[in-house]
């Protein structure tokens, strides 16, 4: 039995072009006999083979070579390299070790190799070499990245139980820095437990910022430790469909515990109609003719009490999330209501506004923005922000969203030199018959007119999954492999973009996730050795 | 305490024009106090309420009244009534009794009443008055139904945890005698699991036709006795990937104990590519010019051995589903590989066919035809069968599905004297973004120019759902509450049309299906009490 010593190379967190080296092994030759049980001759498969196996994203430079070596459940072994800087007292690599002998191996009947003349693979070194690699640290846009998933997609099992890898050679970095999924918990609560599986898909599929929009018009399931009554009258329910302190504590550590951001968005001043249920003077009340009408519109930026309470609940929500950044929403404000109130009417005179809501609109945006600066975070807002000419911090993030002419935008965006993720053309809650993931795929982010020095201004996306025809009940299927259209889209070369051999990799992935337990939807008609049950 | 009794009077299997009536009880008036902690006033939840209540499909006739008893889960019970020609003896009504006392008082905390002035309901008698009540019988197209599905969606649960029910009076019998739904475990493998879970659904939704697709090009599923090799070789898996002996009869037994009649379809001469991996002289060689091509096409409709091999399969899926029916498919033959091959030609040219190939279909079509009737099996058969001019039994049931002017073969058939079922503009499969369910509730199948005899020829309509794109991971959310549209414009009166009282029910009766198990998907923004956890 020979024993085989593999290093990958990692930076912080999980890494940073990742290799995998092999030292002293005995190869099978390509054409040895002992190919043909191994299962590896695929060619009858339909759909077809890649080249690059099942890895997804694919990562930046591949050799796979037709040699391989198997691996014994009972002695292989996931350890931190000599010469690494992390050891085990990171409970983040711990936790990340466990994991991914559970995914390589999972719980399907395995064979043993003892008579085969096959080198075996006993030993995955992982050695970070980044010199701040503290297990303790929350993700950042700026942190290196990649995992011990693409070791996991490398190993495959033959038709008679044995686990195999082939020597392979990688070199990896993510394309942009920021990959993204918006889930909308308030047109539907969303179970933690869904929560925590799309995370887990997230990080199969190394994306890196769960964008939390967590509250909107339809309810408030944010329990607030400062304003109990936000989430105690405007959830739908007030036991059950909330997530509590604690709640957002554990989803923010299976996050960080997956190299995953949670970015959460308080979405204001429309979005809001929830709000006022629990805060009921923090809306504007809306007039017909001049009658109280009894409904409410977005935030009423003209009072001084409005501030007070922005200013305490951002201060909880900045304290709640570690993450730098806090997305403000910004978007979609609805004048009609301010309109229609003589009080907002009184004050866009005074003001100089005219009948320009969208001032009184930049007027709230840019006490907000102060307040957030005040609080030492960073922020993103929906494009709305920028176009209203609001004045915003050089780190702020711009996010695209509206669909027609967005490559304008991102241009406009980029001149006046901000940075910006890209979500417009992936709004994956709208369906289409047939493979709508193609159409996803082919998006290229930096497909405007601008300066090299504008496209180094697009740091990513974002897959946005809106609420409002999705629930525990079919929101991972409907995510997910068309996210993962995505996820390559933002981790890949952007030379990577042939249709075939991402379906060819993406049907095997989709199955790699079904069998860790996502219920990630077929492309098309196939099968998967292990089916997914619900 | 008062004691109630409630008599809910069925038909044969569960029913016929059910009744509950009471006697004696204590009723709170409308206004009393009492009725605000019951949670009755609902009037702050969105969306509105139905005066149907949470009932779907709607009952022919429905009066409920502001009256309510409430049901202790220690001391209800399901029962035969006195007069009842059913028993103990009846495993079908006692496997009934059980799973419909869970289904109504499930898992959730509940409250007794012991201080309140309120009537109690405990016990509901059930009387089946058919005279052929045999509870080892298999459905059929005139078993006259109802069930105990309607008495447990009255059953309602207050704020404090209290069960009660209405006092109601419900007459009912379905509109239509055929409401299936068809499920397709060819291009996707289904789990046993799916589709126990999907009977259960139909149930729920008073659907009482399983139309299994059971095979079809991409794969052979069904493992047959008398020829093991067309699943060992055809389907996607020869174990893991099979319907066994005992798989079918369990799907069939699961089946007939909620009522559901299991109708195989054995799609031929098209649609058969799986067959050939196990039987391959049974399929059409096909030529390039003068050379063998490779490729199969249709069932070989010339040779001997295609009728012995379709007599004796035929004889043992005969024998297997009980069901007096049996689908022949019959659709979308590709004439191009028949063309290429000059044994057919000559064929052809012997039986004067010219280059008519659709009366080479019919060839097939006819002897197949006399063999089904000959092991005393009606067949139900795709539109093209009838269009083909084959003659067919009188009891042969035609399915319209395709899209085009489907109104005119509805048409057509019925002036022909065949009964039909409809199912084209229910392909399931087909979606879009939003309330598409609306569409699907608006069709009218008598909605055809012919006599009121040829609209009696209507029996009924399937929910057709392909399997391209969906597999165990996404199958129950895609087709539930969709198919839930289609069984309401199957069961209820023509009149019942509207689109808001049926959007009121139908949210309650999709959290009702996620309560008990079915990952039905929401159908707009808003809430379940018990959200579904996959």
């Amino acid at each position: 039995m020979w024993r085989l010593r593999a290093a990958l190379c990692a930076g912080l967190l999980l890494m940073i072009r990742s290799c995998l080296a092999q030292e002293g092994a005995w190869w099978p030759n390509r054409g040895d006999p002992q190919r043909l049980w191994t299962g590896e001759d695929l060619s009858a498969m339909k759909p077809g083979d890649s080249p690059y196996g099942a890895l997804w994203p694919r990562p930046r430079s591949v050799q796979i070579s037709d040699d391989f070596l198997y691996l014994s459940p009972a002695r292989f072994s996931i350890v931190h390299g000599s010469s690494s800087t992390a050891g085990p007292s990171c409970n983040l690599l711990q936790d990340a070790f466990n994991r991914y002998y559970k995914y390589i191996f999972g719980d399907s009947k395995w064979q043993e190799s003892e008579n085969r003349p096959l080198g075996e693979l006993q030993l995955l070194q992982v050695v970070i070499i980044s010199p701040d690699s503290d297990c303790n640290a929350y993700p950042s846009i700026s942190s290196d990245e990649s995992s011990l998933e693409t070791f996991s997609q490398l190993v495959y099992q033959d038709d008679i139980g044995l686990f195999l890898i082939n020597k392979t050679l990688i070199s990896d970095a993510p394309r942009f820095g920021h990959r993204g999924v918006l889930l909308d918990s308030s047109r539907h609560f969303l179970p933690k437990k869904i929560l925590f599986r799309n995370l887990d898909a997230m990080a199969f599929n190394k994306m890196n910022v769960f964008h939390w929009h967590i509250v909107d018009d339809q309810s408030f399931p944010y329990e607030s430790a400062a304003f109990p009554a936000l989430s105690k009258k405007g959830a739908y329910r007030q036991y059950t469909h909330v997530y509590t302190q604690d709640d957002v504590r554990e989803v923010i550590e299976f996050a960080r515990l997956r190299g995953i951001r949670v970015v959460p968005e308080f979405d204001s001043p429309g979005h809001t109609q929830s709000w006022g249920e629990g805060q009921p003077s923090l809306l504007t009340p809306c007039y017909t003719g001049e009658q109280l009408s009894g409904s409410y519109g977005p935030i009423n930026p003209i009072k001084n009490e409005t501030y007070t309470f922005i200013t305490k609940f951002f201060q909880e929500v900045a304290n709640v999330f570690p993450d730098h950044y806090i997305h403000l929403g910004g978007d979609e404000v609805d004048f009609s209501c301010w309109r229609s109130n003589p009080d907002i009417t009184k004050f866009m005179a005074d003001h100089g506004f005219g009948t320009d809501y969208s001032k009184l609109e930049s007027y709230y945006m840019q006490l907000l923005l102060e307040i957030i600066t005040s609080v030492k975070k960073g922020y993103m807002v929906w494009q709305e922000v920028f176009d209203n000419h609001d004045k915003l911090t050089p780190d702020t993030v711009v996010e695209v969203w509206k669909e027609k002419n967005y490559q304008n935008e991102m241009a406009a965006v980029t001149a006046a030199g901000f940075q910006t993720i890209l979500s417009a053309p992936w709004y994956l809650n709208r369906i289409s018959y047939g493979q709508d993931w193609i159409q996803i795929y082919k998006v290229e982010p930096s497909n405007f007119n601008g300066t090299e020095a504008q496209k180094k201004l697009v740091i990513g996306g974002e897959a946005c999954l809106w609420g409002e025809f999705v629930d525990a009940t079919n929101i991972m299927p409907r995510l997910w492999p068309r996210a993962s259209a995505v996820a390559e889209r933002l981790w890949s070369n952007q030379q990577v973009t042939s249709i075939e051999d991402a379906y060819n990799r993406l049907v095997k992935h989709r199955c790699n996730m079904v069998k860790r337990g996502i219920p990630a939807e077929p492309l098309y008609v196939g099968f998967c050795d292990h089916e997914g049950h619900l």
